[in-house]
Parts: C-alpha cells; sequence; structure tokens
C-alpha cells in the first residue's frame, strides 16, 4: 500500500470507505440519542485500547480504518444533542462540506494568485459580518481562535496609541492598563502576557448581579490608575461571559472609553451571534460604537473549530496592513501582473493561514439569513424553556433568576438537602454534588455538561448547561433534567 | 432544504455528492497532469464567476454543488505535480481522512475530558518528534502555523530570562536584541512586532554565499550589543531558509549561545522534515544542542495546513505549562475524576484549539518510518535532477552552485540574452524575464513557480522551485525547464 495516487483503485476504496465510516460513525451516531454521548477512558485504558505505534511501517488500509473507528468511538460527540458542555459543538453537512472542501484544496490565504477564491469570499464575508455589527468602516482577519482574536483587539489599541511600537518596543512606554470585567475572559491574561504586558496590567472590574460591568467601577478604576501614573489603553467589553453569558453595556462603555480616548475591544466570541437575529440583537447594542470586536462563529453559529473573525471599524481602512505588515520581498513582489490589493496576507501576524472562511460561507449559503437567525432563536427559545423547567422543580435552583445568552446555570438539590437552611454549611455540601453527579454522568455516557464553582460571586460549583445545537428539542431539555435527578438523587 | 439532521436522506445524499465531488474534482483531477494547475482569473472576473450573496435565503443542494464544483474550479492545485510554487501542498489519502476526522468529530484539545483521544495522539507524537531531533527532555504543542511557533520561541526565550515577565511586562526590561540570518524569514520580525520588542531588535547576521548565518558575525555583532548596553536574548537559527533553503549551522551557533547565555531557538519549519531521513538528517546536525525547535509538518511532510509543531528541550518539564497558564477556574477544576496533568489546554495560549494531530498521525501510520523517509529523500533526489539538467542547459543559469534543501533556484537567459556580457545591463534585463514568464505562466496554468529577487545578494529576480510533491517523477522536473522554455523562448 502507501500509494499516494488518488486514480489508485485501492487508494480509492480506502477514501470510500473513510467516507462511509465517517459518515456513520462520526456525523449520524454521532448526533442520534440512541447512541452515548461519550465513551469515557481513562488515559492509560485508552492508551491501551489505540494502536498508536506509528513506526512499525506501512499499516494496511483495514489498520487505518479499524483505527479510525476506535478514534470516534472514544472521543465525545460535540454534535450530540445531549451534549450542553462548552461553546462550540453542532454539527451540520453544509459547514462540514466546507470545511473537507478546504482540506482538499488544502490553499494558503497569503496571496491573491494561491488563493483567488478564498480571498474573495473573505472580503465579501468581512463585509457582511461589519455590517451586522454596525460598523461603517469595518475590515477583518480569521484568527485561529477567538482568543487569538482578542490578542489582535490588543495588538490594534497598542499600534494605533503609539505606532511607533512596531519598532521600539514597549521597552520605554508609560506602563499601560486594561480593564475587563471579573466574569471575562481569561484570554485577556493569556494575551497581557504574550503581548507583553504582563499580568499586572490587567484591571478586573466588578460586575453586577446579572455579571455584567459595573460602569461606575469601570471609570473609578481608570481616573483612579490615571492618578497613580498608569496609562488606559484598552477596556475589554464581554458580550457573552464565558460562565454567566452576561452582555456588558456597550454604550456606556463606549461613553467612558470616549472620554478617557481609550480603544474599546469587544469579546463577542460567544454572544457575536445574536447579530443574526432580529429578536436578539438588541443584546449587542452599542456595538458600532467599539473599536474591535471578535466573534467565534465556531460557537453559536456553529461551525466546526476554528472559525473566529476579529473586526476592526477603522476609518483609516489600512491599519491591519500598517499593523502587521513585514513585506517579505518573497511573497509580495511589486511587479505582479495583478492587483496586489489582494495580496491580503500581509494584514495578519500568520505566514500560512488556513481557509476558516469556506465553511461559514457554504453554511450561511445553505440556510441564509432567515435560517441562521431560526437557528440562533431557537437556541434561546431552549434555553428559556430549560430555565422555567428547572424554577418549578424542588431539586434544582437556579444560579441567576434569569438566562443570559444561553447559559443557563444551576444547582442540584439531592434529595437529603431539600428543604433546610441555606447556610454555609448547607452550601459546602451542595459544592460537592456537581462533581460526583459529573462523574458518573462521564461514566454513564448519557450527557455531557460542565460544572465550575465562580469565586468572584461566592458561588459554589454548579452546572452550565450552555445551548446552541439546533438538533435540540424540549424533550433534550428536559433529558437534562430528568437524567441528572436519576443520576444524583442517592447522593 | 437546510435540514440540520444527518439521518435525512436529502442531507446524507448532499454529503455523498460532496464526497464525490471532492473525490473526483480536488483529489484526483487536482492531482492529475492532464488537468491544470490553476485556472486564473483577476479579482473582478472571479466575483463575476462566483454567486457570493449568501443573504438570499436558503439555497438548493445543486445550488451548493455547484458553487463548490465552481470553488475548486477557480482555485489552484497545490497537489499537483506541477506546483512547486510554495512549500506546503502535496494531498495524500491517509492525511485527508485524518483532516477529515478532525472535522467531523470537532473537538477541541483543551481538556482530557472533551479530548481524550488526541491528547493521547498529540503525547505520543510530541515524543516521537523530539525523539528525531535529539532531545532528551522534549516536551511540545502544535500552534497554528510555523509563523506562531517562532512567535512560541520568543515568548519561552523571554519568560524562561525573564519570568516575571507574565506579572510585570517588559515596561522595566533591558533592551532586548534577537538575532537571525538575513536569509531568515521574515515571522521573527511579526513575532518582535507581536509580542512588544519592535522590530529594531532583531539584528540580521550576515550569511556565506550558500546563505548560511557567518558565526563569527554573530558574535561580534552580540559583543557590539552588550558593549552598547543592549541583552541579547534569543537566536533564531534557519534550517531550510525560505528563498535558498540553507541551513544554519547549529553546532557553532550553539557554542556562541552557551558562552552568552542565549536562547538557542531553530526555525526548522521548512527543513525539519529531514530528521526523518537517515541520508539528510545531517543538515540539522546539532539540532539536539538548541532549547526550542519548530517543524511545519505541512510542509516537506506534505500534510494539509496547518500542522506546525512548536518542540522544547526542557529539563524542568514544565515550561510550556509556566509560561502560559492562566488556570481558568471554568476550565481547569482541581476535583475533577481523573487525571487532570492530561488537561493540557493551559499549556498554551489558545483556548479553542483545533486537533491538527490526527492527520499527521495517520499518514505516518500509513507509511511507516521507511516510508516517511522514502517520500524526504525522493524530494531530494528530484531536485538533484533537476539541478543537473538546468546545469548543462545553456538557456538557464543556476542561483547557487548547488542546491539547498529542496529549493532549486535558476534564471532563464531568453534566446537574446544568451552568450553577452553579464554586466549590469544584462542583469537589469534577466530581472525582467521573470515576472514576464510568470504571467504567462498563470495564464497557460500549465506551471506554479514563484519568483523573486533577493536583494541582500543582488540577485534579481529569480524562480525558486520548491520540490516536496511525492508524486513528482524526473518527467515532471523535465516538465519545469521544457515550459519556461516554451513560455519564455520569445522574450
Amino acid at each position: 500500500m502507501a500509494s499516494m495516487n488518488f486514480e489508485d483503485p485501492e487508494v480509492a476504496k480506502f477514501l470510500d470507505q473513510t467516507y462511509q465510516l465517517l459518515k456513520e460513525d462520526a456525523l449520524q451516531k454521532g448526533t442520534d440519542r440512541e447512541y452515548p454521548v461519550m465513551n469515557f477512558k481513562h488515559p492509560n485504558e485508552l492508551k491501551s485500547l489505540l494502536d498508536l505505534d506509528i513506526t512499525a511501517g506501512p499499516a494496511t488500509y483495514e489498520q487505518l480504518l479499524e483505527e479510525m473507528k476506535r478514534m470516534i468511538q472514544y472521543s465525545p460527540k460535540p454534535g450530540h444533542p445531549h451534549y450542553h458542555d462548552p461553546f462550540y459543538g453542532s454539527l451540520d453537512a453544509y459547514s462540514q462540506a466546507g470545511s473537507w472542501l478546504s482540506s482538499s484544496l488544502n490553499v494558503n490565504l497569503h496571496t491573491f494568485e494561491i488563493s483567488p477564491v478564498f480571498i474573495v469570499l473573505e472580503k465579501y464575508i468581512f463585509k457582511k459580518l461589519c455590517d451586522l455589527v454596525g460598523f461603517q468602516h469595518g475590515d477583518g482577519m480569521f484568527c485561529p481562535g477567538g482568543t487569538n482574536c482578542n490578542f489582535f483587539g490588543l495588538h490594534l489599541a497598542r499600534f494605533k496609541k503609539f505606532p511607533e511600537v512596531k519598532k521600539t518596543g514597549m521597552f520605554s512606554l508609560p506602563t499601560l492598563r486594561c480593564y475587563i470585567s471579573e466574569d471575562g475572559h481569561h484570554s485577556l491574561l493569556k494575551a497581557v502576557n504574550y503581548l507583553g504586558f504582563g499580568g499586572n496590567s490587567v484591571v478586573p472590574v466588578s460586575t453586577d448581579d446579572r455579571g455584567r460591568m459595573l460602569v461606575s467601577d469601570l471609570e473609578s478604576s481608570i481616573t483612579s490608575d490615571i492618578e497613580k501614573g498608569y496609562m488606559p489603553l484598552m477596556v475589554m467589553a464581554t458580550c457573552g461571559s464565558t460562565v454567566l453569558g452576561s452582555f456588558d453595556d456597550l454604550t456606556a462603555i463606549s461613553k467612558v472609553c470616549k472620554t478617557y480616548n481609550i480603544w474599546l475591544h469587544a469579546d463577542a466570541n460567544w454572544g457575536g451571534g445574536v447579530a443574526a437575529s432580529k429578536q436578539h440583537r438588541h443584546l449587542l447594542k452599542g456595538s458600532h460604537l467599539c473599536d474591535s470586536l471578535t466573534w467565534n462563529l465556531h460557537q453559536l453559529n456553529g461551525l466546526p473549530e476554528q472559525c473566529s473573525v476579529f473586526l476592526i471599524n477603522d476609518p483609516t481602512g489600512n491599519a491591519l496592513e500598517e499593523a502587521n505588515s513585514a513585506r517579505a520581498e518573497y511573497l509580495f513582489q511589486p511587479d505582479k501582473h495583478y492587483d496586489i490589493s489582494y495580496d491580503s496576507g500581509d494584514k495578519t501576524v500568520q505566514c500560512g493561514r488556513k481557509s476558516d472562511v469556506v465553511k461559514l460561507w457554504m453554511q450561511w449559503r445553505a440556510l441564509g439569513d432567515s435560517g441562521i437567525e431560526a437557528r440562533i432563536d431557537q437556541a434561546f427559545e431552549n434555553a428559556r424553556y430549560l430555565t422555567e423547567k428547572l424554577r418549578t422543580n424542588e431539586g434544582f435552583k437556579l444560579v441567576l433568576p434569569e438566562f443570559e445568552c444561553t447559559n443557563v446555570c444551576f444547582w442540584y438539590i439531592p434529595h437529603r438537602l431539600r428543604g433546610q437552611l441555606e447556610d454555609n454549611k448547607w452550601w459546602q455540601e451542595i459544592g460537592k454534588i456537581a462533581p460526583k453527579i459529573k462523574e458518573r454522568m462521564t461514566r454513564t455516557g448519557s450527557l455531557l455538561i460542565q460544572y465550575q464553582p465562580m469565586s468572584n460571586k461566592g458561588f459554589v460549583n454548579f452546572f452550565r448547561a450552555i445551548i446552541h445545537n439546533p438538533l435540540c428539542r424540549p424533550r433534550d431539555m428536559d433529558f437534562i433534567v430528568e437524567e441528572i435527578e436519576r443520576l444524583g438523587h442517592d447522593l
């Protein structure tokens, strides 16, 4: 075997069998309620179940297929209607087709010549997404994940304030400060570490009881920092926080930012999807006032990982190019025979950049604006249904009176703890419940939901169901409640 | 349409047809000499040929298939045996299977629970690759592209020298310096910009006539910088330079680095693949002396974009975790029921991280060590054949007497310029030839080779054939020579 020729009948047969396996085991069974959402094995068990050795020499086609089958068997199924764990997941035929197309064409987006179709697609998509968030002078860039998009926000904020950084670095800059709600994503901590600001430059701002940044506290932190001689550079507002799903008030934050000449970057990685829904886009109100915004389309919009876009509201039209260009003479020759403004590679920090746009384009083309809107609205509808169900069940306690974005957060109260005084001791007991149920859930493979504590609000371990799978129906919401009750009633 | 259910017969049929289209048009025809390597259209032509609008509402399956067909038609074919343009390319059924598997499973590698199989695979692969480059205490991380891997080298160099940077940033650091050969990749410029060092921190070191860093010049730059009060932080050695394919002398550079306590990072993004070949691994001699090394497996090893690994020679065993962790309590709960040392997500800067490991594992498992070695050796054999062919043809002039890595660099001399005095005027004329041939080549769609000047060596525009496709045979090398002669003889 080991033929590299796609015309070889044996190779073609292997591909055909691979396709059948993926369709049946990963896509069909992986989204079918009759099959488990996961089949957990501990690391050492897993190592003995897989045949990892790649050294031995050519494998047969049967061995390769067998191994892929096992990998599917022991991997969780993020497209399953009982998978409500992290923010990504969901599978559909259209974005899968786009993803496979991207892999089969294997083009790199640095110059127009070698990636004409996807560069044209990107320009089109950036315009579309900028329109949705209200960026009049919008430009965009796909980055490898939402965290990297947030890095870009900080990078652009720094460059626009201190363009000389590109040459002279941060060695002689004033000490800079960035502001984020205490419920904001940890990617800002990663960003300040990576980009050379250090963790001390992050100022966490308190949140209200729904997890939204307290804008009065933001302003007092800023004025206090200025008095101390620090320079405020950026506010990272959160649109759909990681745990509670909260949306900061962009209009109020923008007003503060304008007063103090601070870059406003919106982390809409999770919540950005609401921009496509007439019913829910009010949650992003004020997005047009931001300087930049990031949106993970592999989250609420359900694209396969990764599909993350950084958008910038840039009246100059060349901020990305100016901030990032290195003008390598071996890539961006000036004497090319076509319009080199389409050589978009120097607008980013990557050199090789795989195509993430085509899966997004395919899904949107398949569903249309109305279909994209319907899937967002349906996710909210499911979250609402689940919330009401939990509210009226004595075995559950909601963390917030209402859900935010489509995060539904709750404690399970086992029978022995119901109807008791909710004192510290009681809460300590409750904090031990979620990890125990989670362990049983994982062994059973029936359901996937994350739990976590939330120290800044004094919340002990609670479950957080993230609802976005378009396959979910009310009965899947019912299943969450029933299954947790089944797994935990004796605890 | 617009069903999200994979059991829906219409959806299953659409997937079947998508698969057939990808197999036939992208993979089979895309690697078949009977079909063109590209079908170039200028941006505005392309926009009118594609039906970009995604707003209008649900598309029919026929429309989606039609549009994918067109995207394939107007995209270049990097797996084609006449495609010798950039460093990536090549297609094989095994890594495509792995890539599609990765997309269909759509798991994210932050915690073991949601990505058990691929985390186990990664650990196995890091060990394998570290063994090949001689890292005794090796650890690794997949990063989104080789440029990002180089960022990691700089990031780790900074962290290991100044761990306090993670908290306090670079504001009060001494002015740092990084060294790279003047033939090194522009990603170091991108890195110092992004990570806050600034472009002035990059010191280009001269190269010899084969494009290798002059180690004596490196040392004198370092001592001169120290005298000026700068602090040398990192040398980025190049293993397979972008234009000429040169390999720096890692052993000699390492000696200098040890003397001055400087981090040695090897950019083996292009040349790393030689580590798998007994015949060619001498080019990486001294790799075990480096502190870190990056290797783009989507280049010489021919995996689909992206497959980039950062390797670190780390006796402490926890440098990646220490440099990058943010310990988000909503991801890395300490009270989990399994061995949380497998939660590898906090070892990197990404939060969502797609799986790049499985396509690598699949290809290597399919071919075995011997098959991987054979493909590397064959690429060198093809480069050797082409070089000899060009050497003996009066219409061509080699840029270097021998090829480096598998970069074959040459000028084409049209008839009217043969046998003349090679003065400045003659060279000026030669510099205009490659862009003209390139334009014709692109219109014809028969061949894809890049050209560029090389200012630091005074070379006017020349062609650079990058040879790595395992489908290439001597007749494809013959074709390069014949086709350029055909396209350029009258110029």
